[in-house]
């Protein structure tokens, strides 16, 4: 397979950096070929504007959908977007790696999807959810929380984990095709010992091996919604 | 009142635009004190690392969360995390003022809160929900979607909009004490024509002008949950 990381930590001996070396060994000794983005290593911009333009369609006014389908058409992608999109294109399967931050991504990642997930080259003109362009791709958060599994239960107190997910894995990954697995999550990785963290890394090491086996995540299909109001045809969801 | 509104829109032509124009109209004219951070005319810097601070606790490994504890003790924030710190502990509402981008926040505004919402100074130590550092301020959401509302229940294809909100609602504002309004949303205001955008600043205009009357979301207090586990004591929440 060919795997495409997407790592955000500014520290590479976090424990997020432990996660993303155990896939680069694991991964070529399974003998997978790995790109690896390392967003603060780059110098990552994520600021989404103008300059993610070569092209300008609009001068007057700065509307990112519409410049996004011109850059599209126009090959006029800046060199760092280019580049990201043409990894995100190569991937057989898409892995976020982060710490979550304020119960979503950090902004370095956040950037990186608003700026490479373009109108045209990503989505638009009915590709979208499972007749998205990367229908058939795999995509897998692996991510560590401050806190224990208790306070991410639908009962606790910062709010069931899916939920928190949900805007990532249903909003970005599925949005744009991906078949999402369950995500890897290494529970308060600082504070439970070593012992525990060996046992994160292996977990990790098993769910990527197991890549291309792993059940994915069930939402609804495109085809359960009314084509007029995109709300489900047999009510609400579960 | 003292409000602080965080902008976040590369285009100030925009509909955010306009409703943060709106807002200095309205809050002047009812003699409110307004401070406006527009992070893309700032040319805010949305990564979160060590130019966070101008003290270093531990030069060998980056811990982000020592880091903001010891700049909070130590007086060691940067120039620019200091000047938003201060405009977040001088005001009495919060407001966000952002496109829905990717189900979330754009990266400029969440690497705001990564930066700004530092540990120490803004959370921690118990100060966390109804017992947080801002308990008895008020927060709000104003935001646009380039959707239309029914692709946004419960039953529509994008999700519940409460569900893709509650990081930012939940995670981020009432974690760190507000008590958050009810959201103010402008649906796809590219598409519906200038009667129906007349009328969502008009909508706007009233909704800050009852900030201080607006009844909060309902979440459940701290004293709600087992002091161990941090689950409910009474079960799953609604």
């Amino acid at each position: 397979m060919k795997i495409f990381i997407v790592h955000a930590h500014p520290e590479p001996r976090s424990f997020n950096g432990a996660l993303t070396d155990t896939a680069r060994r694991c991964l070529a000794e399974a003998g997978h070929a790995l790109v690896v983005s390392d967003l603060y290593a780059l110098g990552w911009n994520p600021r989404s504007d103008r300059a993610n333009f070569t092209t300008v369609l609009d001068p007057g006014v700065f509307r990112q959908q519409q410049e996004e389908a011109h850059a599209s058409a126009q090959d006029g992608f800046a060199a760092d977007v280019r580049a990201e999109l043409d990894k995100l294109l190569w991937c057989d399967a898409l892995i976020f790696q982060f710490p979550l931050w304020w119960f979503s991504l950090p902004a370095m990642l956040k950037g990186w999807v608003d700026r490479v997930f373009a109108m045209g080259a990503v989505y638009g003109g009915g590709l979208w959810y499972d007749r998205g362009r990367f229908a058939g791709r795999r995509a897998m958060l692996s991510l560590t929380v401050g806190g224990p599994a208790s306070m991410y239960r639908p009962d606790g107190l910062n709010g069931d984990i899916d939920r928190l997910l949900y805007p990532i894995q249903h909003g970005m990954l599925r949005f744009t095709g991906f078949d999402v697995l369950p995500p890897v999550i290494a529970w308060q990785p600082a504070r439970v010992g070593d012992e525990a963290r060996q046992a994160y890394l292996e977990q990790y090491r098993q769910r990527l091996l197991a890549l291309a086996t792993t059940t994915p995540l069930q939402f609804p299909s495109i085809d359960d919604y009314d084509p007029e109001t995109f709300t489900l045809k047999t009510g609400v969801a579960a």
